[in-house]
């Protein structure tokens, strides 16, 4: 198994370089800290053979995590299908498309899996024995469930106001949840607060340099499943707008490390909703930064980050790379969750709605040109937010269980008999 | 891509040999069809090098499938995690547990993803262009996104009082879903009577004995991941009776084709709802055929069919192998689905929590001893029928966004402080 090459944790704005713990921020100028590889090492020991001999799982590509040998939370995440999605591309009329799909990621279903495992892992390295986040949704439902595996105590933090329906899927692995009244950024500070004092692992928050890491592995995965080579287009959804930025790192370390044999020329497209669109709303005024938004009012709750942490990150990209960000509104949300079912019988939760209907809008303004390969991240499951399409659904029609009623019915929902 | 090396369809009564086509049953005595092949080919042209070059999804086992090539609706179904499962094994009192958890199986998430991308890869070869099934749950959920992946048209009919919501996941891909009256042998009859008249491939009648074939990969999937060989006890729930039977001919036919070195000595337990249990009451009561029961009563639909297909099979394959059969009441089944999240973060559907229970019993009665190699198959995730554990999840707490707050609490709820 892998070694950690990881070299310690860099601080994005000043570059000065502290040691590998639980910390992420620098305490100089308070910027971002990120994992630091030594990456003419992992060159002279990685190659493309070694990785094919190992279980298509994200850890298959270990060198490049910061972590040591077989993880121990989480072996078993990642490696999702890469999906050729023809008939999504006749539908909006595109040539070569595919689906990256962590809408069936194990454990938890969504691309969360993939951060938390890293995160956890790092917290039982670091000897930690509690571990927790601030969350209502996917990352929520993965630490409860990757913790629970591996016998960590679970606090999670959730809105006081939250319903019960959305608290259960993480309460059902025992976690504890907590009801915390007051602002997002206020629960935050008490997660910082607890994390100092106890010395227990939040993973969005003192594990998040290692956390943010996992997300490299679906950039990582789409290059391998594609034959080792970049797609010329990849539209991803946002919410803090760490994923995005993550799957270009992805792209890069490849090519720095000879895994590919290809410049990085790939554009990056970021998917909003129109209801909470500070990093799409940034990228199109052409603000350096964006413009917090303060009440967000989307159906697509797992998006609605108001102040992305990652958005002057994810706008500079997608600028520097030559691609552009779009919003959606919630109609088109659920138009383009729709669409994703009937033609490639993928539901996707609501993110994935939008990730359609931004890509159909960049097509039609003519930003991403038709003929070329386009790739779009499917980074959730659809049965976590049935309420948003549950209208859209027709009552069914009934009938006396007859050929001579089922006729009459079929006859006005269907072609002629194909074989008689 | 493998051969096709399936040489006709065998009636499992008489023996008699039909060709390959849309059809299940023996004309001579109605007896049920299964597929038949030529084993001495595929033990020369199978290899566990071959298998392992190829893709980790079920076709890698292409040759013990009744499709030539590359199947055309499904290819990256199955490839499911075989998780050790240390903590529920500690909490159950044995040595050596393993989940096979097809609750992340592509695309919806139920091990019925298997059996549907044979049926319909046959459906498009015998050149059918319209499929369908009856069922309320992940069979019809599974043939709506494969038929929608394959630009197949799909009826799905289902009992004309079944909530809206349970159609839902089906409806979204956008299958034509109709609602019957009367019994579900009215409504199977009038299946059989369509695809007679119209030449369309209903899954689980004209299509049953290729569709049925699927289940198998579970079992090859075991064994591979096992280092090719069998474990001592596999418990697997029990609807219509026929997975349980298709692991074990997995295991019979990986020693036939020499995949596996070993005699298969692998006793088969299966698992129902007291609420619904004619194949373990067949078995506890020492009867050779089941009596049906008229009106389920269980929290788990989806092993609740009264008069089981494969039934009489299943009881006697227990029965030659050494294993037994149990059933649990709804309180347990609950009870199960708690633990196995809770120890293992996986959330199962109520058969999971089935499975799970009735090992707790096999193992108090002494049947299973506590120190053998155990496999328990999960089916399903518990997403799809989180109604069924909503009330056993408790309220959360709701504190300030306090340091003091938290303490107030949590010092009810937790140990010491681990790093201070």
């Amino acid at each position: 198994m892998p070694t950690d090459f990881a070299t310690g944790l860099r601080c994005r704005v000043c570059g000065k370089l502290y040691p590998k713990g639980p910390t992420n921020f620098c305490t100089d100028d308070f910027g971002p800290l990120e994992v630091d590889y030594d990456y003419d090492a992992i060159r002279a020991n990685i190659s493309r053979d070694k990785i094919a001999r190992r279980p298509k799982s994200m850890w298959r590509y270990g060198e490049l995590l910061p972590v040591a040998g077989v993880p121990s939370v989480g072996p078993q995440v990642g490696g999702t299908p890469l999906i050729r999605a023809d008939r999504l591309a006749d539908a909006l009329g595109v040539e070569r498309l595919w689906i990256k799909n962590d809408a069936v990621n194990f454990p938890t279903l969504s691309f969360k899996d993939r951060v938390v495992s890293v995160a956890l892992s790092k917290a039982r390295e670091f000897g930690m024995r509690t571990v927790g986040c601030a969350s209502t949704g996917n990352l929520a439902n993965s630490v409860a469930a990757q913790a629970a595996q591996a016998g960590l105590e679970t606090f999670i933090l959730v809105p006081a106001d939250l319903e019960r329906a959305k608290i259960f899927g993480t309460a059902v692995y025992g976690a504890k949840v907590i009801g915390c009244t007051g602002t997002y950024d206020e629960v935050n500070r008490l997660c910082t607060q607890i994390a100092l004092k106890y010395g227990w692992g939040f993973v969005n928050v003192n594990l998040r340099p290692f956390y943010a890491e996992g997300s490299k592995t679906m950039g990582y995965e789409i290059a391998e499943d594609l034959g080792w080579r970049f797609p010329q287009h990849v539209v991803c959804p946002m919410a803090g707008g760490a994923l995005i930025g993550k799957i270009h790192k992805a792209f890069t370390e490849l090519t720095r490390v000879g895994l590919v044999d290809q410049p990085v020329t790939t554009k990056m497209w970021g998917a909003q909703a129109a209801g909470c669109n500070p990093i799409s709303d940034c990228v199109k005024s052409g603000r350096e930064r964006h413009k917090p938004v303060r009440k967000p009012t989307t159906i697509c709750k797992s998006l609605a980050i108001g102040d992305p942490a990652d958005g002057y990150f994810a706008a500079k990209l997608m600028r520097d790379t030559g691609g552009w960000a779009e919003d959606v509104t919630d109609e088109e949300i659920v138009d383009g969750m729709l669409l994703l079912a009937r033609t490639e019988g993928v539901f996707a939760e609501t993110a994935g709605g939008t990730t359609v209907s931004v890509l159909r809008k960049l097509l039609e303004q003519g930003r991403i040109p038709r003929n070329e390969e386009i790739v779009i991240c499917i980074t959730g499951n659809g049965l976590k937010t049935q309420d948003a399409v549950f209208e859209a659904i027709e009552e069914p029609a009934v009938i006396k269980p007859t050929l001579a009623e089922f006729e009459a019915l079929s006859g006005s929902l269907t072609a002629e008999p194909v074989l008689a």
